[in-house]
């Protein structure tokens, strides 16, 4: 009977002592880096490609190194190549919210390390999911059939593009197994010209033909939301054609300008092709915890799905999507595998939320305890924090948006619905239409703004115009820094005018 | 200029006093839970379905709470239903690894909360993800043009099957760019009867008919590795009938009994037949860091893309699979996307390692920022500290292997190349070859030993027979686990012995 042979390298990987030592080490650093965040430049300080390679050896060490130098090494390597998504300052693309409680949630999940792809393999897990997806449905206000309790359900997916992904496979199977396999040429799905391009890149992954993707266009008259009428057309001229109008893609709160389409309106047009109808609230869903914007929602009982994300505005670490479905066994019909080796106790495939396997609920069949993290936001917070953070982003916003209107030399170009300020530079002097003169101007405003470290911004393009996006949500981000912003802002827009009437 | 209104519930969710508190409160749990997490019964006690549910309120609550309210009730409601996947005796499945490092790096990853999806988003996250995946590329003996640095390139996705999933579009892209669309129908993918079964799914969620799914028995000449002949033999009658071979998955460690697909053979198939051709060696792919079992990847320049998953057996915690691919720009071609407000300094879509947009490289827009969890793990431990992880529990499955072949009431079903024994009661007294008594006996075997909590093994079934595994790779497992675990089994087999022999 041999015994395990003594060696140097010998680690002990979760030696209680060294991990809290490790573990510490790396808390003081983080409460370090919140505390100086806002010193930082906002957007990556060093932006040219290939600096971090060079920096860095070859090949991984042969032997193992302290944790104070692996740590010294991220601040002085790897802190100055990284935009701080986390600044206060930070209003690109759309918040990524860290926080005290979902950071504390992620711990759990990672230090538990468990692995809730059945039922068995932790049934806490997933009966924790069942019940904080049940929580956040009731928080946005979302009908019945949408939650366990009421014969829908949900899962907690990695991202919007995963939960796109399962459920085009889920209606293409449920169209398929009707039709036959080789129709798959004949699906169509439908879009506006502001879904994210990532709904594209889900149906061409799901085996939709290129051509048969629909982007529909939108216009200012309905704030960039799909009409049912413009719908109607196209869905009609792809039946004459013989075709099968498969999955409609409705977002409340688009990523460009934070449009919303009419979920009702089009909801009836997909029960009339019986379409699936999918809602995508992936960053103004959490608003929806609010009363005043559950009307967003109204007529989800007419969808098939819904996700959101509470990786974005909800104070939950990255990565966290909450799907839900009305009818779990279209979802898990599409995705489930059943091998030997995972047959257990727990494993009924009945979709009930009492011993479901989640494996069948996503792509993939390992998935992290992501319930935990959403569970302690929830407990942490609870609905009226949550309901303060999201509230005070849109109040500083609401106060941009009135600054910046009642500023001759800007314009809103889309009115705020949620905390996303859409506007642009358009001064009253020689050359206010000229949209060459005013694109060029908004692109040295933005590279003005985001250069300086202050701040960092992104723009969109609708109807030919430059629009820069100011998306306040950042967990540290207070009325006093969108205050800041704006003044920045006015600064940086004096250069760029000066310097355009001096050329002019 | 209004500011912001004083609110009691306003959160404050990154303040660095309360961030350190509830962090430090949760380190100081899970350091409690590493110290007792032998005490606790492996396989979770509380198998009711329904029970955390009924435990738990039917809502969110309205009020924040305590961290160590939150803690109290993961220690009282959620443990006593989470099967402990960190546990030494968890030898199911395949193990999960914890560690002190992997667990630093998730803090890094959580804590930082950057979104590296385009290069400008965070140029040292996606430039340290190229570093770590030749890194771990070298270690793992891979040729140079699966390498940044040799033309190829890697990404850190989430899972196997992700991996799979994009490689799969990316073939099948590469070949309906050729053949058109509607070729769909024709494509064929082949994989062996102890290839992992989410092949399957991933080759149904990018639409290959089920029909054209060819799953290749083996049998234990082979050691249940697939032949080339096998695999000739299918893709000729296929291409007799006018369909096209798509895609080729072989497996170093397969998920059942650990077999070995011959990487070389296969992939000399493939080549002649334009197949793409996928090498996924998700568990055993760590074992490759040791010389000794680099063989087991030799012709890995014929495949296309090689994926292992360090979230397994190499000390990362979950999530966090390697894929290797040795043309970029296929992968890329089927999974881009090119949004207006994506584009930003750094985005050049030549796939070139210095300014990569890794969000075309993945399903998902969003991503985590693995590579420093990774990163972590390698400059913690050093390539020799988890060589000798690696290797101590390879000495421990062989000296179980030992134990099992020297007692006479035992049999090992599969010679062992990695760390996974597959073994089954097979005593010398009437009935030895009566497969329904053995099938009874060893599941009797397998429940006695779950059932007392000590350890926690899965079976599998092969040529009719039921197999216990013994998957040794727990993070905190060394050779008195398995010892023990030898102890256990040969008390229980004791006892069924006893009452078949009774019975019978």
């Amino acid at each position: 009977m041999g015994s395990l042979p003594l060696d140097a390298s010998y680690v002990r990987p979760l030696n209680p002592e060294a991990f809290s030592g490790d573990s510490r080490a790396v808390i003081d650093f983080l409460a370090e880096y919140y505390r100086d965040v806002d010193k930082y430049p906002v957007r990556a300080a060093d932006l040219e490609p290939g600096r971090l390679r060079k920096l860095l050896p070859e090949a991984a060490p042969e032997h193992g190194e302290p944790m104070e130098d692996v740590l010294e090494d991220v601040r002085r390597d790897i802190l100055p190549g990284l935009t701080h998504w986390q600044s206060p300052s930070f209003f690109a693309f759309f918040p990524m919210n860290a926080s005290a409680a979902g950071f504390a949630g992620e711990m759990l999940s990672a230090g538990l390390n468990v692995v809730p792809f059945v039922w068995a393999a932790s049934p806490a897990a997933a009966e924790l999911e069942t019940v904080v997806v049940d929580w956040m449905g009731r928080l946005l206000g979302l009908p019945q059939r949408l939650l366990f309790s009421g014969g829908g359900g949900g899962v907690l997916q990695g991202s919007t593009c995963e939960a796109v992904v399962c459920t085009l496979a889920a209606a293409r199977d449920r169209a398929l197994g009707r039709l036959g396999h080789d129709n798959i040429m004949k699906m169509v799905v439908y879009a506006s010209d502001q879904t994210h391009t990532t709904f594209q890149k889900g149906a061409r992954l799901v085996g939709i033909p290129p051509s048969n993707f629909r982007v529909i266009q939108t216009s200012s008259a309905s704030g960039y939301g799909l009409t049912a009428d413009a719908v109607r057309a196209v869905v009609d001229r792809d039946v004459a054609r013989g075709l099968v109008p498969l999955y409609l893609c409705a977002t409340v709160g688009t990523t460009g300008l934070g449009a919303v389409d009419p979920v009702r309106e089009l909801g009836e047009v997909a029960r009339r092709h019986g379409m699936w109808l999918h809602v995508d609230a992936a960053y103004a869903g959490s608003a929806a915890i609010c009363p005043e914007f559950q009307g967003y929602l109204d007529g989800a009982e007419l969808a098939d799905s819904v996700s959101m994300n509470p990786h974005k505005w909800f104070l939950t670490n990255t990565d966290c999507c909450c799907l839900w479905v009305a009818n779990p066994l279209e979802l898990t019909s599409a995705l489930s595998t059943d091998p030997e080796y995972l047959k257990n106790v727990g494993t009924n495939g009945t979709g009930k939320p009492a011993a479901i396997d989640y494996k069948d609920w996503q792509i993939s069949l390992s998935r992290r305890f992501r319930a935990i993290k959403l569970w302690v936001v929830l407990r942490r917070y609870g609905a009226g924090g949550l309901r303060a953070h999201i509230r005070q982003h849109v109040t500083a916003a609401k106060w941009f948006e009135r600054a910046v209107a009642a500023d001759e030399r800007f314009e809103v170009v889309v009115p705020r619905k949620f905390s996303l300020v859409c506007f642009r530079l358009r001064p009253r002097f020689a050359g206010e239409d000229d949209e060459t003169t005013l694109d060029g101007m908004n692109r040295e405003l933005l590279a003005a703004v985001n250069a300086s470290g202050q701040a960092f911004m992104t723009h969109f393009v609708v109807d030919g115009k430059f629009v820069i996006r100011l998306a306040v949500g950042g967990a540290m981000t207070e009325m006093r820094h969108v205050m800041d912003v704006w003044e920045l802002l006015q600064g940086k827009a004096d250069d760029v005018i000066h310097r355009y009437q001096l050329e002019g």
